[in-house]
């Protein structure tokens, strides 16, 4: 190769463009979907959530509901950890050998450092991939797990990912001690966790067919509370490579799922797409509108990386397994911010990673 | 599959055991490292570093040389994107059409929320994948993106990371307005950025033949200073898989490299292994040894993700494409921390990721 000797000093600071239009004209210029020759089967799963999370709609779907948000430990980041640890071990379960049989674990959080993650997989003997898309995670996860075990790597590999309402709340906004306000845009950090175990298994009913990898995309908001309408063009990105990709409209699935726009944000979603020539029927959801129910307050839904992770590995595994739905396309979405970026005036920039579950 | 159903309230928090002896005792259970059948090559690289750095004993190496730690911005955080964008650019250089060309970018650093990684891929039309492993992420990305070129899902795949001095005190430590002192143990993060474009291109000088996945370590230490000590029985962890798994010893590579063990960490690190049987004589350095010399007071040498990206992606790799080493083992060493567990008395979990270059 030739050596690149590029003596520069300064090539300024690009990051404060608004409303990237190239982003949106000029995206799709090379496949970013991988179609699975050997797709890899979901064999384990498993869902933790907090006592309001089983409250709501889902809760019956749900594997286990704690009824104390701290579950017996000293501090909120402890319990988030238990829950991860309980949802990994729990799906794990599948396994004949348990976590013993798992070749490696795929997983990220929302704290800093995705310390949850890494204390969880400290427990395990088994190698240990981090990662981070805020609460894209679980779909990353599953994406980069689908390409190890597509291409005969390994044979089992967990991917999970967990968040909480007051870990979150303290990190990105305000203790909840101070008892802040919240605007009416704002969602609620969904405290829970959520693993699947995927197998180069070639018998389990469900199995991954093709992730999307997705690119970043902002559009200049910069509210902290408005997470859903930071994150929807990061979702349509995603989702229109994935039809031009594979050649499918929205039509062509039972079900579409993103994991955490709320109410606003997927609202925000179906006018972009449509506005792009594909519409969003009846056959599109977002976990986020589907966690709490109007009389739990949270306003536009529920957010974090816990939230689809966990609605996924219950009510809309259940679904597919069941035969109710045969092919779910699932765009978890993720803002990329942190909180020292927006202290100093910088815009929300989000991804969106897809990943499609099949019936066999 | 059958459904697990496991309702439990509070399976304990597990996070407090000291030393865990079992992972050393029983570390090997099953192959951490993946041998590729096609190899992929490093087509591409740049190295971007302080000034510093660039006084330090490598710098005639890095192709291009910061004169201003802000590089003219209003923040040091925003100097670290400038920093990772110019080597992300520089290493694309190779690629005909530049970072169109590129199918993938896989990156993280040191910031909440891998921010510097996110915000540089704001500015890309590329899809981006975000990892974390702290100091361990530039072997990460190269396991990952080779993993992918490996199995022939891409073509180009940019891997990339940064850290920068004060970005890293601020967040870690104590601003540097504060003027706090340093132990001697400590290690001085580095300033700099490093990007290795990798292809599934046949015709390219060095490839990377195999990719060893680490397990997360911790042998109970809880100084935020002492990095090389928590670091060094990751390394060793993860060298030990490689060793077992291809079956060969220290004697067969020209040469062994760590990522930021500093002096300390890696006398440590020779003393854990020479426990094991394995002898790393003449042919082992660290990273974070050979950055700065013993009259720039950086104690124990460099730390950061940007400290072994930069030596690899500049001095090791020029030495690897002349001819003089053909077969290098590199292992990044990550603490996988953040000062929020610290204060919550939590111990410093570690992890180290391994690629093995070749010359072809």
């Amino acid at each position: 190769m030739g050596k690149v000797i590029y003596k520069g000093n300064n090539c300024g600071f690009l990051c404060n463009k608004k409303i990237e239009e190239h982003q949106v004209s000029n995206f799709h210029t090379k496949k970013q979907t991988i179609v699975f020759d050997n797709p890899p089967s979901v064999i384990g799963r498993m869902s933790v959530v907090g006592a309001k999370e089983g409250q709501g709609p889902l809760g019956k779907y749900f594997h286990v509901v704690k009824t104390d948000d701290k579950n017996g430990e000293k501090t909120f980041e402890k319990a988030e950890i238990d829950m991860l640890y309980e949802a990994l071990i729990g799906a794990s379960e599948c396994l004949p050998n348990k976590t013993a049989d798992l070749d490696l674990i795929i997983a990220g959080d929302l704290l800093n450092q995705i310390t949850s993650s890494s204390y969880v997989c400290r427990e395990m003997n088994v190698p240990y991939l981090g990662i981070y898309s805020a609460c894209s995670t679980m779909s990353e996860s599953l994406a980069i797990a689908s390409c190890m075990l597509n291409a005969g790597y390994f044979n089992n590999i967990a991917c999970c990912t967990a968040s909480h309402f007051a870990t979150a709340e303290r990190q990105y906004r305000y203790p909840l001690e101070y008892g802040c306000q919240r605007p009416p845009y704002a969602q609620w950090t969904a405290t829970a966790a959520g693993c699947s175990i995927l197998s180069a298994d070639r018998t389990a009913p469900v199995v991954i067919t093709q992730a999307t990898f997705g690119k970043v995309v902002d559009f200049g908001v910069n509210d902290l509370n408005n997470m859903g309408a930071a994150m929807a063009p990061a979702a349509m990105n995603s989702m229109l490579a994935m039809f031009k990709d594979t050649n499918t409209m929205p039509k062509d699935y039972d079900l579409i799922i993103t994991g955490d726009l709320g109410k606003l944000g997927s609202d925000i979603l179906r006018d972009l797409m449509s506005e792009k020539g594909y519409f969003l029927g009846r056959n599109y959801i977002d976990c986020g509108s589907l966690l709490y129910d109007v009389t739990q307050n949270c306003y536009q839904g529920a957010s974090g990386a816990g939230c689809s992770a966990s609605a996924v590995n219950s009510y809309i595994l259940d679904k597919i397994e069941s035969g109710e739905y045969q092919n779910v396309a699932y765009f978890a979405t993720g803002a990329l911010m942190s909180t020292q970026s927006c202290y100093q005036g910088e815009t929300i920039p989000c991804i969106s990673h897809g990943v499609v579950f099949r019936r066999r």
